[in-house]
C-alpha cells in the first residue's frame, strides 16, 4: 500500500514535535514542566503540529488521539559508549494499535553496527508500507569512521541512504549552509527532508536557520527542545509555521514571538 | 489490554517481597530458614504483601496461589564478570500458566549489552500487555559507563527509560535524599516507582529511609533481605506497612517492632 | 504437566549410568570393551539402573528400550579452549521420539556464555515440562571467574541455580565433605541432587564417598567411569545400590565386590 | 522453478545498467543530472538495456515498469571500515511485488563475514528460484585475506563460488587480460559472467576492454558510471551494444560515439 | 524414518566421488577437463560410484539423475583465515528436491565455532532422518587447539563425535597406520567410516593405502583429486573397486591400471 504522507504533512510541508529525548538524553533535557508528556502533548495539539513523536511507553500512557502520532520504533541511551546501535523497542503492529500515523527509525550510518540497523530497518519498512504507514528515518552519521557529521558530503550520503533504503522522510542535521544543503535535498530525491532542531539556540538564530532551510527544498522541521524548552512554545511554534507554511520573511515570523 | 495494576497495589501503593536473590547472589544471602522458599512464602502470605517475586523454578515447585505472584522473567548470576546481561529465563506464556499477576524484567542500562536487553524487553512487554499483565522493570545502571549508580541524574534517567520503554512500575535504588528522589519520581511520570530494599541495614535506618522515600511520591518498596533476614519478619513488615499505607510517623512505625 | 520423576527414581533415590563421555572427553576414556555402547547398555539393563544417559546419536543406533533413557540434549568436546559453552544437539521432540524418560542439559555457570546457556535451557525446560519430562541439569561452575569448582559456596550456588531455573534434578560434583554438602543439598530445595561420579578411584574410596554423600540428603549418583571402567561393573553396581537404596554400611556394601 | 534468464538476456548476452552506487559510494558519484533516478531510468529505457539495477527504495519511488527491474537485495555504505558485510535490505517477496525480473546479491568472498553472507545468500537463492527468478551474485573478493582482487586465481575462485552456491549470473571485475579471464569464465561453468564496469575511463579504453571481455566467453557487462557519467549515455550504450550483441570491431563500435 | 544407507553402499561398502573442491579450494585444483562438472559426472556414472558429491549450485545446473547424488549442505572457501566455520548453503528440503540420496556436512571439531556447527548439524540431521536420508559428516579437526590432525587420538575422537551427534557415515583422514586406524573405526561404532582421498599421490601409494584402510574395518573412500586428476580416472576407479568391493590384493588391483 502506498504510504499516506498526507496525514503528517500540509501541502507537502511538515512540522513535527519531537519528544524522544527522554530516552536518548535522559531527563537532563527536562525541567519541571516539560518532563511531563502531557505538557508536550498540549503544545502539539494547540500548536496544530503535523505530528507528535513519542516512544511506545509514553504513547501507551499519555497519547490522547488529538494529534497524529509518530511512533519512534527504536532508540538507545547515551550511557553506552562505543559504536552506536539503536535497538527496536516497538513493533509496527503495536505502533498501529497505539494509533500511529507514521513510524520513526534511527540509523547510525557509519557505525560498526550499520548492517544490523539496515537489516532491522528493512523489516519495519516492509511491514509499515504493507499497512500504508510512512517511515521516517533519523539518518545520523556516527562512529569512528565519521569525521564531520555536518559536512555536505556526509549529510548528502545520509539522505541518499534514506532514499535507497525506502524511507519516506529523513530527519537529518543541517549543514549550516543553503548551497550545500540543496545538494543534500537533491540527493534525497523523492524522499522528504526534515531538519532536526537540535539543542536550544536563540529565537532569532532558530527562525533565521529555518528560513534558510526552507530555501533549500527541505520539507520542514522535526523540532523538540527549541520549542518545549521555550517559555512560550506556542509563540515559537507560530513563528516557525510562518516560515515553513506561509513563506513569510524572518522579520514577519519574529513578530509572532512578541 | 490495559495492565491491571490493582492486583498488586493497595490504593496505588505497593509492598512487594523479593526473593530472586538465590539466582542473583546465591545462597550466601541465606541461612537455614530463609533458604527455604516456603518460609518466605509464609511471610508473604501472613504479611499480606502485594506480591511475591519468584523465578520460574521456585514458582513451579513452591507457589501456593495464596498471594499474587510476580514472576521474574530474566536474571543472571554474579559469577560472570564484565558488562552485565540478564538472560530470559521464562516466557510470558509460562508465567501466566504459573499464575503470575505481573512480570519482572531487569535492564542494566549503560551496559554494553543494553540493546539486547531493550529488544528482549520490548517483546515481553508487548506480550504481557496483550494479556493485561503489568510489567515491572528492574532499572539498574551498570557497566563501565556508570560512575555513580545512585546519583540523581543516573537514577532519574533509569526511571525515565522505564517510562519510555513501557514499564508499568520500575524498581530502582534510592538516591538517599528526598529532594533528588522527587526528581527521579517525576521523571518516571505515570510509571510507579518502587525502591529496592538492598542489603540489610538497621531497623531504624530502614524505617526512616522508607519514610523519606514515601515523601518523594514513590509508590512503595520491593524488599527482600531486610525482611526475610530479620528475626521477626512479620513485625518488620507491619512497621513498613504503617509507613507505606497508613502515613504513620517513623516513631509509630517503630512501635510495631517492639 | 508435572514432570514424572518416578520413572527414573526408586523411593525418591536414583542411580543413573552416564555414558556421554564419548563426546565430552573422547575415546581416551574407553577401552576395547566399553567403547561399545552395547556393553554399557547391558550393564545398565542387568544392573537395573534408574536410567541410562546417552547422546542422540548413540540412542538412535543402540537404544534397546529395556531401561529408561535419559537423553543428554547438549554437549561439547574438550578440544576447544576458552570460556565453555555446550551446544544443543537434540530437540526435546526428538528425545521423546527416541523414547527418553528424562532429558539432561549442561550449564557452565560462571562461563562468559552463561546467558546463552540460560536462554537455551529455558526453552528446553519449558518444552520438556509441557510433555511431563523431568529435566536434569548438569550444573558445572567453569570459566575464568571460578576459582574452586568444589567449594561449598560455589556448589551451593550451582545447585540453587538449578532450582531457580526449573531443573528437577541437578548433577553436581561432591564437595568432599558431609557438612558442607548438606548446605548444597539444602540450597537445592525440592530439586533432587545427584553427585557426578567423576574419574575412576579405588572401590573403597568410591563406596565410602557414596556413603557420605547419602548422609547429606542427596538422592544418589550419576556414575560412569567408576562403573564401566571397572572389571566387574555389576558387582560395583550392586555395592553402590546397597548404599543408595538399602542404607547398608560401607562394609556390607564392599562385600558385594568380593 | 527454473530461473528465467531470457527476461534479462538477448541471445544469451546481457547489458545491465547498474545504479546502486547511491548506497555503495554515496552521491559523490553523482552530478545534478544523474543524481536523479528518473534520468538513469530514461537511459535504460531508451537504450533498451536488458535490465536496470535499483535498490528497494529507489524502485519503490521511481520504477516505471518499462524495463526489466533487477532488485539489489543487499548492500552497505563505504563509511564502515574493517571486514565488509552487506546486509539484506529487501526480501525476495518484496522484490517480486516491486516487479523485479531478477535479484542481485553481493558476497564479499574472503571477508571475515563470508559465512554470514553465504547463509543469507542460500535463503534468498532458494526463495528466488522457487519463484523462477534468476539470481545475480556480485562476487567481490575483499578483506585482509585478499592481496590482489583482480588476479586470475582469485577471480576464477570468485566466479566458481558463484557456481557452487547456485547463482545464475556473476558480476565480477575483469582481470585485464583475455587469457586469464577465459579461465575465470570457464571456472564459472554454466553460470553467466558479467563484468562490472567500474569507475569511469576513456571511451576508447572502455570499448576496447569490452571487446576483449567478449572474446573470453563472458556474457556482457553490468555497467554504471561509464554510461551515466558520460555526456552522451545513449551513444555510449550504442557503442557497447555493437560489441556485445553485434560482434562489431572496436573501430565500428567507436563510430557510434561520433 | 531409518536412514536408507543401501542407496549409497554396496554390501555395506562405499566408494564416493567427491567434487566439492571448487568451493573449498577453488579452481586451482582443476584443469581444463575437470573444471567441468559434466566431466566428473561422466566418471561417476561410468565408474558406477556409490554416490557423487556436489554443492547445491552444481547439482542444480548439472545433475543428470544417473547416479546417487550426495548433496554437501555446508562449506567455506580457503580465503578466510582464523578459526574455521562452514556455513549452511542448502536446506535439507532443497537437497531432496534436487534428488539427493544423502546429505553431507562438515564439522571442524576443535574450532572456536564448534558450538555453532554442532547446533546447525543437529537441525539438518534431525530433518534428514525424518525423510530417511543418511547424513555423512566430514569430521575435520581444526583450529588452534589441534596439534596433529592425523593422530590416532584426535581422529578417534572425531569419528566418535560423528557417532554421538548422529551421523550415519563419517568422512575422515587416515592415520597412516592400520593399527591406530582400527581404533578410530572401533570408536565410530555403528557409524560407517569413509577415508578422505586427499591430495594426489602416486597410483601405487593410493592403492596400497586403500588396501590398508580396508583392513581396519573402514567402509571405503570418498575420493576426488586422486581420481579426477588422474589421466585414466576409470582405470583408477576400477583399481580402487577391486580393493574395496572384491577383496583383491594390491597387485591384482594395480593390474586394472595397466
Amino acid at each position: 500500500m502506498k504510504p499516506k504522507l498526507s496525514t503528517i504533512t500540509t501541502d507537502g510541508k511538515s512540522l513535527l514535535l519531537a519528544y524522544d529525548q527522554g530516552l536518548e538524553h535522559g531527563p537532563t533535557d527536562f525541567d519541571d514542566k516539560n518532563v511531563d508528556p502531557d505538557y508536550i502533548q498540549e503544545i502539539a495539539v494547540k500548536g496544530k503540529y503535523n505530528g507528535l513523536i513519542f516512544q511506545k511507553g509514553v504513547a501507551e500512557k499519555y497519547y490522547n488521539c488529538k494529534i497524529p502520532l509518530i511512533l519512534k520504533l527504536n532508540g538507545k541511551t547515551n550511557l553506552v559508549k562505543g559504536e552506536p546501535i539503536a535497538a527496536q523497542l516497538c513493533s509496527v503492529k503495536e505502533a498501529i494499535e497505539l494509533g500511529a500515523k507514521a513510524v520513526g527509525y534511527t540509523i547510525y550510518v557509519g557505525s560498526a553496527h550499520e548492517a544490523t540497523m539496515f537489516k532491522d530497518f528493512q523489516k519495519i519498512q516492509e511491514e509499515a508500507h504493507k499497512h500504508g504507514l510512512p517511515v521516517i528515518a533519523w539518518m545520523y552519521p556516527r562512529g569512528q569512521a565519521i569525521q564531520d557529521d555536518k559536512s555536505k558530503e556526509i549529510l548528502a550520503y545520509a539522505a541518499r541512504i534514506g532514499l535507497e533504503l525506502g524511507a519516506d522522510m529523513v530527519k537529518i542535521k543541517y549543514t549550516g549552509n543553503i548551497d550545500s544543503f540543496k545538494w543534500v535535498v537533491k540527493s534525497a530525491g523523492k524522499v522528504k527532508v526534515l531538519v532536526a532542531g537540535g539543542s536550544k539556540q536563540s529565537e532569532e538564530d532558530m527562525i533565521k536557520e529555518t528560513f534558510d532551510i526552507m530555501q533549500t527544498g527541505a520539507s520542514g522541521l522535526a523540532i523538540g527542545r527549541n520549542v518545549w524548552q521555550h517559555d512560550q512554545p506556542l509563540k515559537m511554534t507560530a513563528a516557525l509555521k510562518r516560515i515553513i507554511f506561509e513563506n513569510k520573511t524572518v522579520e514577519e515570523a519574529l513578530k509572532a514571538l512578541k
